[in-house]
């Protein structure tokens, strides 16, 4: 048990189930939690299909002595669940997993982050800011996380301050947070980062996808605003979506009060996406995501 | 399959299994589904205290051939819960569940479940709408439902037309629903319908108890009004919450106001609590529900 | 005083005020409305740039004998404010506006407007719904309004029905509402009716313009839903907006859920366009809507 | 100009009318306004009653050289709402009000009002906040605000540190915020104080009057929870209330949850009605509020 154990979730693992939908899984993987001596907490499921589509599962168990338990456990999984062509994942959920938050100049999104972490409420661990700029570094180090700069380049280019950032995340977290970080990630980066990378998106996506939101939003007049937390991928704003909120404006907001009140609402669903994350309840399925939230 | 038998819902079955919390029951269950041909479309679970709680669980299983498996699953289910001290309840969900409508003069709440069993949204047959007045009776009747006009009589004696109610409905329906009817219900009227009654109240429960809730929200000054729908108890107001709702009002709102605003969030309650009963989603624990809704 | 009179708004006015904003406009008109007689109940301004930008007004006036009175208030707005640059709108609130609606297949969004007419929600005349089919036939009537049908064209000429339509509404009523009327207005439709035409979209614009918004929904995997009241010009889906909401949905909400969810989004939306546009509370400026809806 | 000035304010004034309604406020008003040299930027009204109620008025009007003019437009003001039986007052909106913000060991609606100032949004000065703990005094620093501890006393007899809190605020500050300031303030404090008092309640009052609101919101099984930004009054709880919010909640949530997802909404409800009060929107009437938030 180490300094970052979360107590209350010693013992307790989540673990993912999904594959091709068939008769039986949820019995299945039922029997196994029982024959490995855990007790199911909660379990939540979804097939989108009934007949012939994919089934999602997402249990948490309760087992003593779960870390050592843990290699037998897994080879009963792989025995049982390959050749009904399930995939799994399990994980110790004691161990909070390990997170890298990417920032800019605005501080909203980062600072509810850190402070959701700080007040417990973010089962993660924040190994370290990374920022293109020095504004928010004493903040952060102010909630003792360590704070690094790498200015970003101009121009396309991108890959020498790209390359810094790797040396900083690789084999040492578990995701990535863009927290109102205003650089283009290529999909080199994505490709050696190789962990999912959540970014909010300061609109109701696919409205007002690229930049400017707020103002496009203004210009077309519309009477709520939004934001949206999703996964990165190769196409800007067009990755799995997490979770997504508005807020109501009127003909009077300008678009400075727009930014103001949609920041708000980032804050809230950018620290939402990050909980759900690392508590291993969202399910990437093509581009969408199965969130089990309730 | 007669002539309210809903299509798409044939050979599923909802089963409601709940009791002290033990592990392996979700095991159990599964392997009961399995073993009885059945696969599992859904399923939600939930424990107040996963040491030493009560446990509910909501299973949707699709059955080829249900209704004649019925008696052997439940012969079953008797075999396999009861030593578990495990209560349970499974049901043919293509038949839908009998409501008797309950209303007075407002038609905002009785209109509107009409309209949504007419758009095929509410699982149930609608075999009577009961007032105590006449003003609702064509309404009624242009969705082909049947009228009975049961006047209500003065003091606190209903005795007489609670037995003319009861004589419509006892044996004939599976639930009531108090679509704004203006009539307290005796505690020997639950008793004799001994079905689930569900009663819309026009405030956000706690808050404004009992008679002219907006009139007291006014009062009171408060900037969100709200509606509950709850099982009827012997106790006014009292009774387990199935859903609420609120929505935004100002100074300016007048009591008037308030009423013609909260009309439209009685009606979104009611229909919400009234297709989760008819679902079986809502399971009744001492003066709480829970809710499978997701 | 005719049978449509709304009492309760007897010698009442309401009176709109816009263009460019300079210093003393408010007090230039509230010292108008004083000399003639009128006292003013309500006032609602907003300039969208304090230095050289647009202003805008409503003013609701109580002025005993209105009906008499209004030409020579008339005469007084032309002489003050013609000279400031401003136009104005004044009018009777008492005689409600006339609408016809159009519909297609969907009752929800006009079961939701003849409803909330007869329960006296809506401050308007309804002499008329237009549909291209015939199912909604029968519930129109049963609110005593009057039912066309109008059968649409196949193919892009469209010019038959809509002169068939027209011949109905030209003259005949004050605006247009589209509640789920599945068919593309033509720019000269628009032109000859000379009305402003109110359409409901099934989508939180601009996000899904075009035609199924629910399956772009899905496909996209977004976590609200939303609908969209707006003023229909020649550019479809781009017209002013005048009100949105959402409603929460999830992974699990198929598209036929979300069509199904996204229905009471959309007649909430489409009753609150249409109650602020008969109460004069919407002015268009641009392709935007300022709406004194508080 | 000081320090403190906010410069985009500059040469602007609220100005809040209230009294009897009668013909011709507005016009009076706005005459007064036009011939001291000042322009009606916004305007928001309202009447209770439009024959023989309360009326009520706030004005934001731009007036170059304000600062040197304020005195002949109080004069002004005076000799001609006076005979009116109005009252008014009037407020260089440049000079940020002073307040004083007192908490016990919860941070969230602290911080929350700390890092909104710092980023611009709270147009106010906090010159101090004060605590019966040392727990929050670190972060307060942070923020470059001075920190008092004044420790609570046993018993019922808060004289003494009431007196010391007193005596840091007394003259030095137009309102103070109790930010989840777990101490009973005496009626004789408020007397003595005589500045208003803003307090969040962790509940969606009146439901849940008094301590322990999410446990007795559990209890209940709402579902939904809420908060309530009121002026302090010598009635616990039962003050004029100037914003309030909820959040849906399930059976799922425990107390602790209920507490963990109520303190969003404890921040938000705060942080709005701090910023209404600072920018004069808020005006007591009886037990209520009228709100200009629009």
């Amino acid at each position: 048990m180490t300094a970052s154990t979360i107590p209350h979730l010693v013992d307790h693992a989540s673990l993912i189930v999904h594959g091709p939908d068939q008769p039986g899984i949820v019995s299945e993987v039922a029997s196994l939690v029982t024959r490995n001596g855990g007790n199911i907490i909660s379990l939540d499921q979804y097939s989108d299909d009934a007949s012939g589509g994919a089934f999602f599962q997402r249990i948490v168990m309760h087992r003593p002595g779960l870390a050592a338990a843990l290699p037998e456990i897994e080879a009963d999984l792989d025995a049982t669940l390959a050749p009904m062509g399930l995939e799994w994942r399990l994980r110790d959920m004691s161990e909070p997993l390990r997170v890298a938050i990417l920032a800019s100049k605005s501080d909203h999104c980062l600072l509810d982050l850190l402070w959701r972490h700080r007040r417990g409420e973010l089962p993660v661990t924040i190994p370290m800011v990374i920022s293109n700029h020095t504004d928010v570094a004493e903040d952060v180090r102010s909630f003792g996380v360590p704070f690094f700069h790498v200015p970003s380049q101009q121009g396309p280019d991108k890959s020498q301050s790209e390359a810094e950032i790797l040396k900083l995340v690789q084999g040492n977290v578990d995701f990535l947070v863009l927290a109102r970080y205003m650089q283009v990630i290529s999909s080199d980066f994505l490709t050696k980062a190789a962990v999912p990378v959540i970014n909010i998106h300061h609109s109701f996506l696919p409205a007002f996808i690229g930049a400017g939101p707020y103002r496009k939003a203004k210009e077309r007049g519309v009477k709520l605003i939004g934001a949206t937390a999703h996964y990165v991928t190769e196409d800007l704003d067009e990755g799995p979506i997490i979770e997504q909120d508005v807020v109501r404006v009127t003909h009077a907001d300008t678009a400075a009060d727009l930014q103001s009140r949609g920041a708000d609402v980032e804050r809230a669903v950018l620290s939402r996406a990050v909980t759900w994350h690392a508590q291993d309840r969202v399910i990437r399925h093509g581009n969408h995501t199965i969130v089990f939230n309730s």
